[in-house]
């Protein structure tokens, strides 16, 4: 199933060119599409990434030279329907990824108007792409970039999308129930519920990659070409954990450890994201199917990672230092946490597990733009209960 | 817990002004809220009630004739944030009823903007309530209407909103996993998903009342007054089953229903929601408590409600037919249905059950309406699969 037309939503942010590139390289006829809302809010929050790439027109261009393949873009707003119906008549995807979603859950936690921007978005961005889907062309596979932060931490097993019970001597078997804790997670727990409400009704084929939080910026699609690497945010409000505390060590300021760090979560190598995208592209859903997938490739508790970036520190010769401060999330610092992810390792995901020779690469690379790290940044400006 | 101040959200609909008179003559102190939402989209979809009502302060002028008692009504959209302060400021409730969404599944299965607006209506309307409380006054007793058919038809007893798991050795209590049957009843399990998660974060205090379809129309305060009776639907947009039965018998067209009618539902009169609103409110949820009630009375499948109407037609000398149509929507014609009903009625509920009575009873009030009944109203004219 090679050479699919894959339209791209979210192309400008975190992995959204990242994945462009990487299927754009296996050989797939990529378009991406992206209205620079997360960039946008960013600025406008003054949360300027490390590592900031050009306009997604001048990456394409960029990709052009370097690969000799096309990656036609569109800036338009997902929440704009006869935008999005537009461009899916002129590019007629095959499949779609979807990774048009507000993606910080601090920022759905700051105050009334960023919960609202966060669920508006979220929902009516993938409601949108149902609806067009619907319209014209029900086989079109939806691979959705869901998070592991749905499930919370039950003190059962977390299996891969359904759960079967036993009660009162009959059988059924549910989705798998969410109990997310941030209202960023509970909206990709709600798109995932529209998007198994419309495999129900309208035989749609979705997979949901329910990804455990991504670090890294390395590929090998953008080589050493730093115009072509990943946004590479280390702020409190976008930063995800093990890249801030990258970014942290190499400005010789204590990682932020919240609380008592036992939160236990799956992680991945960015590389695997791609990976990932790319094999549930390539063995796509069944109609009618709402495939899930946990899209992780080990545990970590947040101690764990800051152990890691000590040690890969004290390799460059850096004393870093950690501290746990108050918690400003209401979340469970110890817990049990055992979820399967066997999914995508059956469809031959080779995972990069996490070692100290990637987090010295990635700090030399932060260390080379150690001037422009901005220390006001890190510290939570958000707290769970009181917003921003 | 008597003379509270309830705020009444949506007390335009068919069951919001009833709530407003009914906790009104029992010394609360209510306000009603509502910007014709749900008028304004029968009116533009050309689906005037049999019975349709005066505005808001008019009724609350008849009532104030009536009962000696002040509703003070808001015209307010309850998407308007900065709106819905304004009012909670000004009228500081200690407790919300919470109706003002979007009712209609065929109404959310019509196309995409109908999609749309049930969704942000729905859940935008949620979020800004939980976000005026979480800024005014988190100790603001929430009692939000729910839906029994947020549960769907799984295949084991439906619990009264949680349900304890045995998984490989270990045990967790989720919320009771929701597959609902229209993009309608999907909005209505993420509204309960939304103030589930700020229960859990802000410690708010909610009820949230799963009810089956309501039927009825008659109430001790409205008494024999037809100005102060709820709005009669009976097209296949906001008619529910029972009413559109009655007026089906009283204008000699066979009953619609959907395919075998082997469905299954709870159903409750409009007089046992008024009890179950009112026992919700006068014994409040805990703070932090996301508290869940199943809200109907009895069981019936679509047949069984068909022949009671056919009965009760009967008696009046009308010969009822019965018509089963191909079912417009995507549901199980036979299911295993057992839904766990205690709560309300471990709170006082006395159920004013089904009977020949009642159905004779309101097919008289139609028949003196006879004439003014539209039969291009009431077959289906949306289809699951199709939209409309």
């Amino acid at each position: 199933m090679s050479g699919m037309r894959v339209l791209v939503l979210g192309a400008d942010g975190y992995l959204g060119w990242a994945t462009c590139m990487h299927l754009s390289a296996a050989g797939h006829q990529v378009a991406g599409l992206d209205n620079y809302f997360r960039r946008d809010l960013a600025r406008n929050l003054d949360l300027p990434p490390l590592l900031d790439p050009p306009a997604l027109p001048q990456r394409a261009r960029l990709w052009r030279e370097r690969s000799g393949r096309e990656i036609p873009v569109f800036i338009q707003d997902l929440c704009d329907y006869d935008a999005l119906v537009e461009v899916m008549r002129r590019f007629e995807p095959q499949a779609v990824v979807h990774y048009a979603e507000q993606p910080s859950a601090p920022y759905s936690m700051m105050g009334p108007a960023e919960a609202r921007t966060t669920l508006v978005n979220n929902l009516v961005s993938t409601l949108n792409l149902v609806q067009a889907i619907g319209a014209l062309d029900r086989g079109v596979h939806v691979v959705k970039l869901g998070t592991m932060g749905v499930y919370g931490t039950p003190n059962i097993d977390i299996e891969e999308g359904y759960l079967t019970v036993q009660h009162k001597g009959r059988e059924h078997t549910f989705l798998y129930p969410k109990t997310p804790g941030s209202l960023y997670h509970l909206t990709k727990a709600q798109d995932g519920d529209l998007l198994y409400f419309y495999c129900r009704m309208w035989d749609l084929a979705v997979t949901d990659l329910n990804q455990g939080p991504v670090y890294g910026i390395f590929s090998q699609e953008a080589g050493d070409d730093p115009r072509l690497l990943p946004p590479l945010a280390y702020d409190d409000i976008f930063g995800t954990v093990l890249n801030r505390f990258v970014v942290q060590a190499a400005a010789g300021v204590p990682l932020t450890v919240y609380g008592q760090g036992g939160q236990t979560r799956g992680y991945l190598n960015l590389m695997d994201t791609l990976t990932c995208v790319r094999l549930a592209l390539e063995s796509p859903a069944e109609p009618g199917q709402y495939r899930v997938f946990n899209q992780f490739t080990e545990t970590f508790t947040v101690m764990e990672l800051a152990r890691a970036v000590v040690e890969a520190g004290a390799e460059l010769g850096l004393q870093v230092e950690v501290n746990n401060i108050p918690n400003p999330r209401r979340e469970a610092e110890e817990h049990y946490y055992n979820p399967v992810h066997r999914g995508l390792l059956e469809l031959g995901l080779q995972p990069h597990y996490l070692d100290t020779a990637m987090l010295v690469k990635m700090l030399r690379l932060v260390l080379e733009h150690r001037d422009r790290i901005r220390r006001d940044l890190m510290d939570p400006r958000v707290t769970w209960q009181g917003g921003a």
